[in-house]
């Protein structure tokens, strides 16, 4: 263990790509990312004069800014920690975040879903109005001027939020007192330019990856759509770490502030890309789980971290998006749906709602799988819900080659004899192992005879090999193959990771069956929602005894469920309520007071 | 006119004062302000130690900052326009304005009203609960079990806006589960700890000076009162000034955030005499004219500066208190009531109210005089009021020695035979006039026949001389007996401007009673507001035929009567209901329109 050569090396975790390397004292971040397989802009290769290989310290100890550095950077950049990385030495173990624009090709994120027709039933309500000027004759105030003209209209006088009393006077002389208003349970929240419709934005928030969908409200469209990493990532990797950083001085405005910032970013992506105006987007609907949820209103989550874990809000809320810093229309309101509980949030609410969970007579489970894993039973007529922690190891952390679906990771493994076939993503030389990978190599090696039941490595097989602490790993790519040329291996810990993984899903599912007094094989379908179940492979899920062995036609990968959820319900009023009865029929099981919990889950860790 | 020695003399004005002065070239501010009989601190007399005489420019040039001054100020100071007076001299025509603590004596206030028993009709109820903590077999979230709770004690279920949704986790917890909460038309609006009764604040935002209240709202005492000058006057005596000034670049903004920077600091100030905590007060009434209740508000200002003068707003406004920057309960309130018209605002609504003006059955006229005077006459069940634009040379500008009433401003004048008697505010050697000292002084210049009924003066009277121009001038105060050593005195042209004030005055009078169709005497009272209003003499104000001819007794001049009306709204909501009420029921003349108001507007000119 008292390696003398150890004292000599670094660790760096580069996020958000979740990548993690051992590099010599001296070398470069630059350096770092190129062993790493991480793929930083670098035009100038690495003279320091492009100034696109920009990354930020999160923590540890880099050398000063160099002179290049001084020069491409500003004071206010320098002391939020902003660096080159070709200029950078880590002096310690160190944490940098590598914003998006310094990657030469994008992380592999997950905005899609499989989309349903949704009738509308509009939140916001649009009205064109004439409205009678002001006269020596009649000194009316402009926002009774409007409400006069609301009720001649056959409508009800409406409030109007400060927001846009401070600058209605003013749009209703541009609009030559003929204006378009959009009207929101009883109140004014916009004066649009007459020909132009209301916007809408659904939001998924998820503790890894943000998706957001530009939507036109008058007629349902998406205009466009778009992804990005949550860059609180940089503060933790899960919801618990970043429930912990909260507590930290300034912790919890920090990742509010990041994380609003990042929506703002991608907003206003969306409407670049669909050439519209931010002012026209007046009502959004943004769905998380528990967590992501309290962290984006700026609600406290110090007692989501501690049992009992509850909530501090799990009813609808309504926020107005300047209360919490979005920019867009200055009356928009932000809808945030029912959390079911602490580890269940609305995230999950929407997957159930876009699945039509709940409303149709079948029996059916819908999952979510990431760091937690949300798990839903609808069986005659009742819903059941819990959530299993089943770890980080599906996002490639501590995994010993592991990474998250960035181009070069692993996603699909056949092996064939001693034969082993692999594809990566973008088909670009391999880098890591993400979590589709990982669950197909423990597949496939188990049906090879390379991996026993107990999740043991079979020493003898010519693809094993035992390292210099005794311990037997498998060599997936040798190092001739691989991006950074050192061996990619599947370690015995590895192995165990994903043992407590798929047994804290499987036992999660079989509390459900039993709570519900059913069998497995009495389902009648099994959904499964978010990233990283769209590229699993079924057969592996059921191989390892992730998923009950039930015949593959009864599953479906539906995709980003919980953005789809979330564009229901921009689009219909009906849906939210939809919503609203779902959270509230959820019995949430606790699992882990539940006395055959444990039980269940030590049996799931056999293969 | 083109006098050579002119051009080696500078002109200083000094707010919030309201002090001109003319100082030779070279002379410091702080010499400026002695001359000018404005007593700033200056402990170290002068030398730059002391650092007291702390003011800032507004507008024009100054001498760059002394060594003195650079280690005396820090760079924000100095970039914001802070100097010392004893180190800066004005190299141009010059503004500047100084702060309350630079002061020796204050400037006299009016925060005292007559004060009406009103009975307590809440609008914040308090309801003290004991709720059941969370445990692993109750996983409500915090706000479902608050609700849960008022449910079982047979109240309705609330909704909580963000900002207390941000603490209340927080404070549950703190209180072991027992709270305080403060409700308001159905929201929780704050969490107290439950030996705390909740506070209110009652406003009174002056064009010149602001005056607030605090108060307990468990039992209707006033804890503390407090008043200040309004910072804005850095910007614009007027409110037609401030008008164009919000129309520059950010000019809204600054006058928006100098104002809630006082009101803070006022409330700040309340709460250290009255040794409670600021997060107690959970909602605030403010009164104001129309201008400045947009300006508070942070709403347009533009279309009140321009015909027809209609307001942005003006029904009453519920804001968040924090969503305009003021800093007191999280969720706490602040109510705007109704405005009457563009010039006629909140502030008349509530001396109305404050004096029952519209319930009893009497034919009373009520007045509130400032650079607008708002008038109502009630008669026979109808309301009608006015606006007339009187001037600011009751507040002592546009007069040659004008002043407002600070230490050693002229309050009261008698001229018997060739003697002056005057009376100055706190006693001091006389250093100009303030309004109610020049109506006094017209008074008896009228009586002494040194004043005939055009406006002129006589200059066969020993009192009057002729000056450089030819032009006749009254000397009030010799030189040898005035704090600067200056004569002070009387010119044709102040005279014009009191008979152009006291004429606008007199025809909105007259207007509002030939449009009821009644005749002066046939007025039961007659109501004088507000600070000038309390230290007018009534036998000037008839004698100069500003008011008409009734007897004295039916004359009541009853103090901040705005304020007053502020705090009945603050602890009653029959009195909001009454204040809709009243403002709806006004008739709005607009005298700029009106056939007659020229024809008695320049009848009234004559004494």
């Amino acid at each position: 263990m008292a390696d003398p050569a150890a004292k000599e090396t670094i660790n760096i975790d580069m996020e958000p790509v979740g990548r993690h390397v051992r590099i010599e004292a001296g070398s470069t971040l630059l350096a770092a990312a190129q062993k790493a397989g991480v793929e930083l802009i670098a035009i100038c290769g690495g003279s320091g004069t492009c100034s696109s290989c920009l990354v930020r310290l999160v923590s540890g100890e880099l050398s000063p800014p160099t002179l290049v550095e001084t020069g491409a950077l500003n004071r206010e950049e320098i002391e939020a920690g902003y660096r080159l990385a070709c200029q950078a030495v880590p002096l310690s173990n160190t944490r940098i975040y590598i914003p998006p624009d310094s990657f030469t090709t994008p992380q592999r994120l997950q905005i899609e879903g499989l989309e349903a027709e949704v009738a509308l039933d509009p939140i916001i309500e649009t009205v064109d109005l004439k409205i009678d000027p002001p006269s020596l004759n009649d000194l009316r105030a402009d926002t009774t001027r409007v409400n006069d003209t609301l009720v001649e209209r056959g409508l009800e006088p409406a409030e109007i939020p400060l927001e846009l009393l401070t600058r209605l006077s003013e749009s209703l002389r541009a609009g030559d007192w003929f204006v378009r208003l959009a009207l929101r349970r009883g109140e004014i929240i916009a004066c649009l330019e007459r020909e132009n419709s209301p916007l809408g934005l659904a939001l998924d928030i998820g503790t890894t990856s943000l998706a957001a969908y530009l939507v036109d409200l008058a007629v349902g469209r998406t205009l466009a759509r778009s992804g990005t990493m949550n860059p609180q990532i940089a503060y933790g990797e899960d919801v618990i770490s970043r429930i912990h950083f909260a507590g930290s001085k300034d912790g919890r405005q920090k990742l509010q502030t990041t994380l609003i910032d990042a929506v703002n970013g991608l907003s206003h992506g969306l409407c670049e890309e669909a050439n519209v105006s931010r002012e026209r987007i007046v009502e959004v609907v943004a769905v998380g789980n528990t967590a992501m949820h309290h962290l984006f209103a700026g609600l406290p989550v110090k007692q989501l971290g501690m049992a009992p874990y509850v909530p501090a809000v799990s009813d609808p809320l309504d926020l107005r998006a300047c209360e919490i810093g979005i920019d867009l229309a200055p009356g928009a309101c932000i809808y945030l749906p029912s959390n079911i509980a602490g580890f269940v949030g609305a995230d999950h609410v929407a997957v159930l709602l876009a699945n039509d969970i709940g409303k149709s007579s079948g029996r059916v489970v819908a999952l979510d799988i990431g760091t937690n894993t949300e798990i839903t039973l609808a069986s005659d007529g009742r819903l059941l819900s819990c959530s299993c922690a089943s770890g980080p190891a599906f996002e490639g952390a501590h995994i010993h080659d592991g990474m998250r679906a960035a181009p070069g990771a692993i996603e699909r493994i056949r092996i064939d004899g001693e034969r082993i076939h692999l594809q990566t993503i973008k088909n670009q030389p391999p880098v890591g192992i993400c979590g589709s990978g990982i669950l197909d190599a423990v597949s496939e090696m188990l049906d090879a005879g390379i991996l026993n039941n107990n999740g043991s490595l079979e020493k003898n097989s010519p693809l094993v090999r035992t390292n210099q602490d005794n311990q037997a790993e498998f060599v997936l790519v040798p190092s001739s193959i691989s991006a950074h040329g050192r061996d990619i291996i599947i370690t015995r810990k590895d192995i165990n990771e994903i043992q407590v993984a798929k047994a804290a899903i499987r036992a999660g599912i079989e509390i459900l069956l039993k709570e519900a007094g059913i069998g497995f094989s009495e389902l009648d379908e099994f959904i499964v929602a978010g990233a990283f179940g769209t590229y699993l492979d079924i057969k592996s899920t059921i191989r390892t005894g992730m998923f009950p062995p039930l015949p593959v036609s009864r599953f479906r990968q539906v995709g980003n469920a919980a953005g789809m959820g979330a564009k229901q319900m921009l689009v219909s009023a009906g849906k939210r309520r939809d919503a609203v009865e779902i959270a509230g029929k959820v019995d949430y099981i606790e699992l882990t007071i539940h006395p055959d919990y444990m039980d269940i889950f030590l049996k799931a860790m056999y293969f």
